[in-house]
């Protein structure tokens, strides 16, 4: 029997059977997270995939109706842990999917150096002393700002994390681009696809996602330009059948 | 009275009144000169502009349009100054533009250090060992690979030649963007807008503009999509709007 807590409800999750209990006050997926899911490359039979800063575990989820591979989310914060878990049992995914508690700073040690074949990331967008929302909860902050973990952390952890030649994946703001891309290389991840999401036709991008090889030779491929939003604020035609809404 | 040589033709500037000499077994413009020189900020009224790697003086001509400033192209290629500087004549810009022979890799000493408010460059696309054209002439060659100035000899010169807070465009094959952002970091020019051009809608992007500005703080905008041709190949509204084709 599913049990929700006082500020807990059931959502959908976007374009796919299952749901995910979220809170609006302290986390509920945004449309980053699905389209990261979509659009980071997955083996399709087997490997083991990771989702670093997993909040209530929307990546690992959409991720699971894309791989027959086991993938583990890892997240700080317990009471996001705690909610995750149970939508992976009301989704009946105890088999491929597991949530882990833990610091995203030692990732390596706690999940395995050099084993994971995928490794994907939507982590905290804002800088530590920059303001977003005033009003929000500690849940929310810590998710969005770079309180316990940077962004260098999550990529020198995917590093980690990732095989030779294994893929890793981030959503970020546009404006982080170029501390994203000086980091991957640091860390010898190349970045080899990206892609701009915009809100509208005529809009500045206002999400990239990035994906990068472990050890690979340069060459980065810019996808086609994805645009959310029509001019009426319904979906894209593009936006329908990439997220099938 | 025009003179032109047996190999030359006289051709439009893009959405513009002017003309421009050009040659199909020494050197021709393409897109991606008309559309830099319409990306880039330029003063309306005065200001001093010089466009690196000038070849047959397309985006000096171009940039005459926008600017009432002085501009001046720098060719290594004696016959592509010769042309550029036939074509200012025919079109009576003598008073703003001016040709000069020069070699990029000491563009700040010929010209000036720090004096300059916008500089742009359409840098040789191609490494010096990267094939693209086998039956190019050694003018072709010069002036698409690098073989006698690399895209850091251009940033670096770039950077030299402008004022603090003055602003540099590139165009330049996405697959490159990393280089550029990262080399444009190491000569103090903060990339600031960048924009991505695609062929078609659904394709991937073949052209990358983007802008710096010299000892800037830091944060990317990433404009919206350029694409150029419609599915049927006729040019799409937007591209018809911004060259006025």
């Amino acid at each position: 029997m599913l049990e929700l807590l006082p500020d807990e409800r059931l959502d959908h999750l976007l374009g796919r059977d299952g749901r995910i209990i979220q809170s609006p006050t302290v986390f509920s997926y945004s449309l980053d997270a699905a389209l990261l899911a979509q659009f980071v490359w997955v083996p399709i039979r087997q490997g083991k995939l990771v989702d670093l800063c997993a909040g209530n575990g929307a990546i690992p989820l959409f991720l699971s109706y894309r791989t027959s591979g086991t993938i583990t989310g890892l997240e700080i914060q317990p009471r996001l842990v705690e909610m995750a878990r149970r939508s992976i049992t009301l989704n009946e995914k105890e088999e491929q999917l597991q949530m882990i508690e833990g610091d995203v700073k030692t990732a390596g040690k706690q999940l395995g150096y050099g084993t994971y074949d995928v490794v994907t990331c939507n982590p905290p967008y804002f800088l530590a002393n920059e303001s977003s929302n005033r009003n929000e909860s500690e849940h929310y902050t810590i998710a969005r700002h770079e309180v316990l973990c940077t962004l260098e952390d999550c990529i020198r952890s995917a590093a980690d994390l990732l095989k030779q030649g294994g893929k890793t994946a981030f959503v970020h703001r546009p404006e982080r681009l170029l501390d994203i891309v000086t980091l991957m290389r640091q860390y010898r991840i190349e970045p080899k696809r990206m892609q701009l999401i915009y809100p509208k036709a005529g809009k500045e991008a206002n999400m990239l996602l990035i994906e990068g090889i472990k050890d690979a030779k340069s060459g980065l491929k810019v996808l086609p330009p994805f645009i959310v939003y029509e001019q009426d604020d319904t979906y894209t035609a593009q936006m329908r059948e990439h997220l099938n809404v």
